[in-house]
């Protein structure tokens, strides 16, 4: 009855006195990888480079502190450290510390006590945003007296955190332990990224924040926030209310407030990661239409409007007027260097249909002038705000103008070397997603198929492949809420943190499975319904329904 | 970058200026059936017979009540109803309850005040446990001065219990109403159940509970309990204790106390579900060998035992002993009238391995002589315990003589037509699951699929039909465990629940779509992580993440 053996339809029919079965189960067992121990224990991503050593010290929640180095450049005042420090010990300890032993217990000779932090740059960067430029190493060495973990800045600190409290475990008596241990540590790609949508179905705010939480789990870095769409507009705009009051599934109860947005922004920079919201034009955009007039372009039928609208009117002052405003806003909204400014997926039929809007052939086919002009003009008002863009990879394609430091964003093909390779010989920065739509669910371990993506597997020079900064896994909403969105998330999208973070040549599947097995259960432990990679138990079951 | 439009990836690599995508959009908006309200507003299942007037009422959490009519059978004393009153009142005013009016609040002329349930019958059954012949039919009239519930037995009691509350509604002020509706109803099969595996993956008491509670929403009434398998065997034998000492994923952690089993079925009673309990022989019993000495099959290699074991070792009279002994617990322990004892997928690599098993030739294929001995002295023993069982199709397949009430279960091949018309002409009682593997999961509303199954859609005399007493979603539990069960069954079990229960013609999509879309925001509403059906939200989204 096992369902993977579903596909074998036709022999199971013959029955089961009749011995044909013997090779399924088999074949069932070898989907599986082994599920051994990895020599790396539960390290997720994996370090750059790791040496773990044979000899273990036990750690108690009673004597167990993180602390600043006394020669940290960040002190007491840093309360992104400090903040972090807290919820690391929560991690390690919140299942245990209720049995916590009393203060004045002495350590044993083998105990490690202490966890200095020591952020060796003279700016810390600790009152920063993170940046597609910050410097997110570190160095960790667990030892008595005293484990030590250096990095230039928090950004490397946070990572490190993560990795110490990733080294714990537990003994058989349930004590806390961790081994002695040397890791050198930074990511091999700058642009580690989760696209969320809260357009196709509102996601509440506290699905976002845990979503986060776990991403700082997984060392992703970027939170792509595709924030409002055709189906509704949840963002609340000071400058633009009605967008939302029109817009939004609900003008109340479904929508992010200026007090919402701050707080994500927020708590992503606490962990490390930085906001990127995608405000998607000229398609995509019937919720926008609905609370501001004029904005989209009036459908015709024959030689009468039909009722219905189209793209963002290209052909309308005041519809720059309007872009010019919004992303002002927009501009000091969100505080990272970059927006995505979408580009994709334009409907013609409506444009087309419109007498006021002249067409162009390019090759056999018509299509609106306005086209090329509209999103030149978009990039424009944005480049005044002082952002850069990130833009679908259409825009590239198209032949569009973009300023140098554009993040293409690849979408388009599973495979997506040819336009990786297109991309980067333009001399662009680029972003892979293309074989990460993690929405694109399917039986059994798909993790696998996302875990083996080369991103670098194009044909291009040094200087090209040097231009890939990384990728992003995208989970869109059509299917998707607060109901199921985490569970279908993680630890599928861990899959795609490793590859992102870890050396080109990690790339052993059963030792991945057996780290991923153990993640996924200490991220279960740690409260977020993270899904079974197979059959197996975690010692410590999600709690919820 | 919607992702329905992946599939399209040639096309849309022409790019965004080319005006190619102009189809993709509304190939996007037909794949969503139309979103309208249902005259039948958020009834799941559809009732066999619904009218609906114009004519509304209001209702108030401070004055209404669910109580018994005087002529009713069962009173104060029947805690079945008492306890589901108390239930459905929960969820019709749970959320607004706390606005309460003051009780000295007159009515208004058009308030509905009161629901009378009416058992009809003699013997109420309040104390029973639900069974396939169980009478689950109601008639509801909500009309002024009161509603009134009429219903032979408990059971029907239940289910129109749900229809009520599924008849509210609230206006644009949160008030609760009703329309004056007049319905008839009873199931179209009399088993419907749902199948739910603990041993690939433990399910934490909780998580079933929630499902139980699920599966009465949908007026599911049996939940099959596949409880054990190879992974694990957390069912606490109080005969063997052994068994799940060694067998379970954890001893203490990761069992089912007798107490627990106590629980699940006596909440399923509450519910008018039936709890079948499957203990599957001779295979997927790898975990039943941990506790169990010699009970497995010693695999050789060569002339040697390998040390690895196989199916249960079918020559020995200790197995046997074994098995009378088990199943007198079984008996005892699960009060349904029927068992279901697997007989599916046996491996007889071992068994041929095996030099004390003989083989036997039948066409040209060797085969253990043991086979069919096994599996007929089990069901002599299950009959001994004065229990019907179940079996999967393989046992009928090859040919095992069965009780007359054997109940034969059709897993094998999405269609499933053949087998289900070889079973019925052979006499048998069976039920279908071959279509509704809901654990094998794709992209977009597979719910369609399980929903346009037709049971009967196979060659047979109208007796054969007959013989077809309804079908089970199984979600077989290698991807599923606490963290994505619920989400992943609810609402696609939803459609195979209508299936079972309302009249054949009831096959219009789009009018499921509708009232489903509704069904699943109430579950929402109850709390429960039911995923959407597409791009939507509800007035009250989940609140977990």
């Amino acid at each position: 009855m096992s369902t993977t053996l579903k596909f074998t339809v036709l022999l199971l029919a013959l029955g089961f006195c009749r011995g044909l079965l013997d090779n399924y189960i088999d074949e069932e067992e070898t989907e599986a990888p082994d599920a051994q121990a990895s020599k790396f224990g539960s390290l997720w991503p994996l370090p750059q480079k790791v040496q773990i050593s044979e000899v273990s010290f036990k750690l108690t929640s009673s004597s167990f502190k993180i602390v600043d180095a006394k020669e940290s450049s960040a002190g007491p005042s840093c309360s992104l450290l400090q903040d972090a420090y807290r919820r690391y010990y929560e991690y390690m300890f919140g299942s245990t510390k209720k049995l916590g032993l009393s203060k004045s217990r002495r350590t044993g000779p083998s105990e490690l006590t202490e966890l200095q932090v020591w952020i060796t740059s003279p700016d810390s960067e600790c009152d920063d945003y993170p940046s597609v430029t910050s410097d997110e190493s570190y160095e960790l060495s667990v030892d008595l007296p005293f484990a030590v973990l250096k990095a230039p800045k928090v950004w490397g600190a946070l990572h490190g955190l993560e990795t110490f409290s990733q080294l714990l475990y537990e003994d058989e008596y349930g004590a806390k332990s961790v081994n002695a241990t040397t890791i050198s540590d930074f990511p091999r790609f700058a642009h580690r990224g989760i696209l969320l949508d809260s357009s196709r179905h509102f996601l509440p705010i506290k699905v976002i924040l845990a979503n986060l939480e776990t991403m700082a789990m997984n060392k992703f870095n970027v939170f792509h926030w595709h924030i409002v769409d055709d189906q509704s507009f949840p963002y609340l705009s000071r400058t633009f209310p009605q967008l939302s009051q029109q817009g939004a599934y609900h003008p109340y109860t479904h929508v992010y407030t200026p007090a919402d947005v701050k707080m994500v922004i927020e708590f992503a920079r606490l962990r490390g990661i930085r906001v990127i919201p995608e405000f998607d034009t000229p398609g995509h955009t019937q919720s926008w239409g609905k609370g501001q007039k004029d904005l989209l372009t009036p459908c015709y039928s024959g030689s009468k409007p039909s009722g219905t609208f189209g793209p963002i009117n290209p052909i309308l002052n005041t519809t720059y007027d309007f872009m010019n405003q919004f992303f002002k806003e927009i501009s000091t909204v969100f505080p990272d260097a970059y927006v995505h400014l979408g580009g994709d997926e334009v409907d013609f039929t409506c444009w087309r249909s419109n007498p006021d809007i002249q067409l162009q052939q390019t090759g056999i086919i018509l299509h609106p002038k306005v086209c090329f002009s509209f999103i030149v003009k978009l990039l424009d008002i944005v480049t005044t705000t002082n952002k850069g863009y990130m833009i679908w990879q259409e825009v590239f394609d198209n032949g569009v103008k973009l300023k140098p430091d554009t993040v293409v964003h690849v979408w388009i093909g599973g495979g997506s070397n040819e336009e990786m390779e297109k991309v980067t010989a333009a001399g662009y920065t680029t972003i892979l997603s293309a074989p990460w739509y993690l929405d694109l669910i399917s039986y059994a371990q798909d993790w696998q198929k996302y875990y083996k993506v080369e991103p670098l597997n194009f044909n291009g020079t040094e200087e090209q492949k040097k231009l890939v900064i990384g990728g992003e896994a995208c989970l869109w909403g059509e299917y998707v809420d607060a109901t199921n969105l985490t569970p279908r998330l993680w630890p599928r999208a861990s899959a795609v943190a490793e590859r992102l973070w870890s050396a080109k040549d990690v790339t052993d599947i059963n030792d991945a499975f057996n780290r991923l097995s153990m993640h996924r259960c200490r991220m279960v432990e740690r409260g977020i319904p993270a899904e079974p990679l197979f059959s197996s138990y975690c010692p410590r079951e999600y709690k919820g329904i």
